[in-house]
């Protein structure tokens, strides 16, 4: 049986994106963001929604330019701490002791400690309501390099990602449980 | 040490949503989709996005109305079929065994053996290149009514999403790693 949640997005699997921006100042600041994701392959867009009273959706509005971070769970204190507290009042890179590096791509940080960063340029601005969508074009990504020579693991079981799920809980990642274009062949006969 | 990716998404940790719609002759579809996530809060819009020669990209300009399934980690393997065949030349319910069961709310189908369904009408279609984003409006979402009974295991436990690293692997989800709003307040001493 079913029941209706009304319009809902409860329980929806979200990830987890530190958005890392400059203010007016050149002061860095980083704030957690569920509502983010991959929209086109061709170009690269990837986007974070924001409201619009947040410090980091008026760093954006100036300096057009974001980095995504990837924590890696054992930075989940870190993750949530930067979607609880304001970058306005505090400054959030002291606080966590993280590293801010100035990508040499966009105008926006980095998070060193984190396994994976995109540096993304704004190109579109999109206002739905309570948030507002930041379209950004990836111009690069890093990623730690010692994850590329770890062959016993994929990457994504040494990111170690965190997974939201929209207002209760951060899970890690779990167990591999299919490859990618391959386990539904068993289905269409074409395996 | 970093090492600089280019304009990459991979590793990015996506979720698995199956995208169900019907076509002009009513025949329902599902698909997979890797590019999707939540934009707004108020109103709740969620999205997809899909390449231009996708089935379900036809459907979507006729009927303005999907929804989106999410699989529990045992449907693993109908969740890569939907990606890797096409509804153009297939009947995907009927190699599945799944259930398409008509949406009392928009004109769409949702599978009734994935444990969470969104309803959603299509209300802006942004076209970013080689993917085409379908914003959609969720009217209502539906979840198994035995997830909300069982108080020993939180929903998103029981309904154990898949989760993609872009082009490679599937995998389940992991354990609790700390409670949303509240693990970070260690760092700001409210806690």
């Amino acid at each position: 049986m079913k029941k209706d949640l009304g319009a809902s997005v409860s329980f929806i699997p979200a990830p987890v994106f530190v958005v890392a921006t400059y203010d007016s100042n050149g002061k860095p600041n980083a704030m957690t963001a569920a509502f983010g994701g991959v929209i086109c392959a061709a170009p690269r867009c990837v986007y974070v929604s924001l409201r619009k009273a947040t410090y980091t959706y008026s760093n954006l509005m100036e300096t057009k330019a974001y980095t995504i971070n990837i924590p890696g769970e054992r930075y989940v204190k870190e993750a949530d701490y930067f979607g609880i507290v304001t970058g306005k009042t505090t400054d959030k890179f002291a606080a966590t002791g993280l590293t801010a590096v100035k990508s040499e791509f966009v105008n926006a940080p980095y998070i060193s400690e984190f396994p994976l960063n995109l540096e993304c340029k704004v190109i579109q601005t999109l206002d739905f309501g309570s948030h507002t969508q930041f379209v950004g074009e990836v111009v690069n990504s890093k990623i730690d390099e010692s994850l590329l020579e770890n062959g016993d693991l994929s990457i994504i079981e040494q990111i170690r990602p965190i997974i939201f799920d929209m207002g209760r809980d951060y899970h890690a990642i779990g167990k591999k449980i299919g490859k990618g274009y391959s386990v539904g062949k068993e289905i269409s006969g074409k395996a």
